[in-house]
């Protein structure tokens, strides 16, 4: 069994944004050798997501603004309150909902070396609390 | 190790509908010979989506309806409007969202040649933008 | 190949509860003594559910509300109904739908025999629907 596990890091640009990494997950996945197995894709942060839709910049918007229409910034939150171990005030609860409700983590099947999905979807690593450096965790296995 | 991967067709038949597969899943993982591992099962289509809850009508009409409250058809999605690359206005921002939201696919543990889930639950393809000719697939590994 | 299979048993002492299972998950991954891997988190019940967020009280509470924001108990559910085979009547749609909402598992690659997450990423299990025993399966596949 093959096991592979690379971390990539990505710097956001923006408080919210969806970043297509569709082709740096199929570099991973072609560079691996696995033919048969499966990748795993991972945000490592609490404040961002990972999720799989179609790949069109008026659906990344939609997504946003509608993620956001069902957990304001300005709602009264608990966590909206100062954090001692951070030493400065919690202002993105909306950021960790939005992550719990869109999801961290995607799975695809490898086949022949490939990637195996439908042709629309596309792999987005979700900033909801930007702009921060990042990490997603690329996750490979098989044979 | 073992490592298969099934693509099932589906003909969904209404615009939105919940269709359980866990009878098709568990011949899968029956008819695979794999003894101990796990199966992944996961829709090839960004309209649709792919979810485990128990198995029943009325909770189907829940999921559903209450989908479509959070987000409803006729929201002002940036998504509604004309797609060079389809030749046709795109009016399924919704089918996209609630995909997100229920997110498209599941994970099992394989014991003994058997699925390991609980008594009630029940996995489903959900159809939220049919209806359409569907793929999902299957995929185990295990040995 | 190493493949595990746990079953943790679980009391909730709430009618809903996030109880963070992130040192069972880790001891049991400890134990395994797979080095390279992966780990499966899932739940078995249908009004439970198991997400990733931030280890924090003020956060844990307002994913339940909003949950229930979101899902009031109170709506017009067509699972609120009388149930033949519970021989009851059912009031409990709430928590199927926020089982789907949050989701019912996780999946964490293992290296050099550790869990491979973000330093605030913490596994929960979720009680939507309590107090109850509850079970969920941790799986270990690696070598």
């Amino acid at each position: 069994m093959i096991i592979k596990l690379e971390r990539i890091k990505l710097q956001t640009r923006k408080a919210e944004e969806a970043i297509n990494i569709t082709p740096k997950v199929e570099e991973i996945v072609k560079n691996s050798g696995v033919q048969n197995g499966l990748v795993n894709v991972l945000t490592s942060h609490t404040s961002s997501g990972l999720l799989v839709t179609e790949g069109i910049p008026c659906l990344e918007k939609d997504i946003l603004t509608h993620f956001s229409r069902l957990f304001p910034e300005d709602e009264d939150y608990h966590h909206r309150r100062y954090l001692d171990y951070d030493g400065r005030l919690g202002f993105n609860a909306d950021a960790h909902l939005k992550s719990v409700l869109g999801g961290i983590s995607c799975s695809f099947p490898i086949e022949n070396g490939k990637i195996v999905k439908g042709s629309r979807q596309t792999i987005y690593f979700m900033e909801y609390d930007g702009p921060l450096e990042r990490t997603y965790l690329v996750q490979i296995l098989g044979e």
